[in-house]
């Protein structure tokens, strides 16, 4: 077997011309006599390469100036509780919008930094569901708002910005980051793991308003400090160099596709195969999720019986198809869409699909 | 040019055949037909792997099993913080022996969560030599005592472990880890950033006594806690898994070269080499550290006339010779001989010396 389809919910595929190129230039990095991974973050050939992909990231999502884009280590679950260590004086709150585990457990890493305030959740619907806006008990004077935009293992997302009025909105966008264009100034922080949507595992890009930089007020090890890491442009101390690396082949890669409408498009496509597959299958396949919160990055699904999971799994695998198996939350199948799955990862998919009813009604 | 002797203090040089192997199977790792980057951490492959890693990593430090090994992410910067968080409570102190640049900023990005006593340092010497053990003033009732085995920037080691009796003895060893037998039952916790001896940047592996994981007592997420992390075998997130990776193909590497004394005798043969070049030298080359705590790590040097230092850098990169600028707080030149630098590169850095006084005398 050579390369397989790739349906991991993350760490997940990668671009296949950003990891032959990175496979090509291993042990000789940009005519340097070597690898990337061996040389100085301090050295040219590097800073280099580290402001040319915050300079394309930054054209790719459209951020402007008074933006810092951090490249930063400890994955999102060290932000969740970094950020309130931040964003928050000791006995502010801050409101939680809770759809699902990530945001749970974004509140509960927050809870020693400061008083969080769950503002709105949907527990109740299994996170099948959004709240409505309407719903949301928001306290004007919160430090910020917290939500996950797509929720990984629940399959649900928000397909609009929610309008949270001057209080600043802070966004755990780990797995649906760069899937369609963002406007940057609806937020006060983006921040995501990059193993999903922009590369290996180890690095978070954050994207942070500078003006709230500055709030910072407890007592903190420097390192912890944001304002910190901007001021010293992510080299505070050593950063994630291959990680940085990739994730600037990757920007690079994204915009030879076009651009985030242009990829936007594409997942739209991508999600519309597979959510029809699931929905025209007289309920051989079922995905639980309310219609207008399905994710478009990773879609959960069920099959008519369950005793044929283990079956299911087994022949994907046989054929090709990697990492279908379900969070154990939510059980059943998962399939993550994420950007570098191709098009014809989802036609193979769907085709399987069709064929495993056909041969197991 | 392809590759170059690599003298970079950090991101530094790997060992070839590492490199070699993961870029054969970059795009395909273990049969998966995907890159160990793309799969899930939580997946049966990365798990086998990161345990192989483990297993590999106590038998060539002979770690007992009363110590935890943790895969971590932060750099050694970050656990400067998080150390005292983890093993100091509320109104301790703890003892700092500071020798260098490193040693300083363990102690002031540990100050806001421990009293930080410095019970011995070498500041008024420019670190160029170590307090003697008769001098430190320790604290009986300290938390712990932090040291810095290795000076990076200073090129100052210790060659003994120092006796601080009962108090748990924590050591940041980025820069001189696995490049000799370790005994780890002297230490309380042994830390280290793996860019130097281990793999590439944004990997800490560390080496703790799980006794002192029950320590963490203040408020924090759990994130920063590391019984956490040793409970969920350093998956309590996503860790870096390219750097997990590459730490397991650094290790059976460092097994296959006849483990830590094999190397520890290369890496004394590797330093006497050069120190003999500088010391034999008339005074053109200097290296102004104490005898007894020169670094077999890193060696800064100076050139008797500091006007030729340019010419001296750009001639050894003409020569294939890397990364040789000294950092800017000691001036001139260093060279760092990390295990992945092989004899020969010290061989032809030191004819590349030697031709160099030579002409320019």
């Amino acid at each position: 077997m050579s390369r397989i389809w790739n349906f991991s919910a993350g760490p997940a595929a990668l671009p296949q011309v950003v990891l032959e190129r990175a496979q090509r230039e291993l042990l000789n990095w940009n005519g340097s006599g070597a690898s990337v991974m061996e040389l100085s973050h301090r050295g040219k050939l590097f800073m280099e390469l580290a402001a040319r992909a915050e300079n394309d990231v930054r054209e790719l999502a459209d951020i402007p100036a008074d933006y810092a884009v951090l490249f930063l280590q400890g994955g999102a679950t060290q932000h969740f509780a970094q950020l309130p260590m931040n964003l928050a004086s000791q006995g502010d709150s801050a409101d939680y919008i809770v759809t699902g585990h990530w945001g749970e457990k974004a509140a509960s890493e927050a809870a020693p930094y400061v008083n969080v305030h769950v503002a709105a959740h949907s527990r109740d619907t299994g996170y099948m569901q959004l709240p409505p806006r309407a719903s949301w008990a928001l306290d004007p004077r919160a430090a910020y708002v917290h939500y996950t935009p797509n929720e990984t293992i629940h399959g649900v997302e928000f397909h609009e910005v929610p309008d949270v009025g001057q209080v600043p909105l802070v966004a755990d966008m780990s797995s649906d980051i760069f899937s369609r264009p963002i406007d940057v100034r609806r937020f006060g922080v983006i921040y995501a793991g990059a193993q999903k949507n922009i590369g290996p595992s180890g690095l978070v890009v954050m994207i942070v308003r500078r003006d709230l930089l500055e709030r910072a007020s407890r007592p903190m090890a420097k390192i912890f400090r944001y304002a910190d890491h901007a001021a010293n442009d992510s080299m505070l101390n050593t950063p994630n160099t291959w990680g940085w690396y990739l994730a600037g082949l990757t920007f690079e890669w994204m915009k030879e596709q076009g651009g985030l409408a242009a990829i936007a498009a594409r997942n739209d496509a991508k999600a519309a195969k597979l959510y029809r597959a699931i929905d025209s299958s007289n309920g051989y396949y079922r995905n639980p999720v309310a219609l207008d919160a399905r994710s478009r990055m990773n879609v959960p699904f069920t099959l008519h019986d369950d005793k044929l999971d283990a079956l299911f799994l087994q022949e994907s695998e046989a054929a090709g198809l990697l990492a279908l198996k379900g969070h154990k939350a939510v059980g059943g199948m998962r399939a993550s869409l994420y950007n570098a799955v191709p098009v014809e990862a989802v036609e193979a998919l769907v085709a399987f699909m069709q064929d495993f009813a056909a041969r197991h009604g």
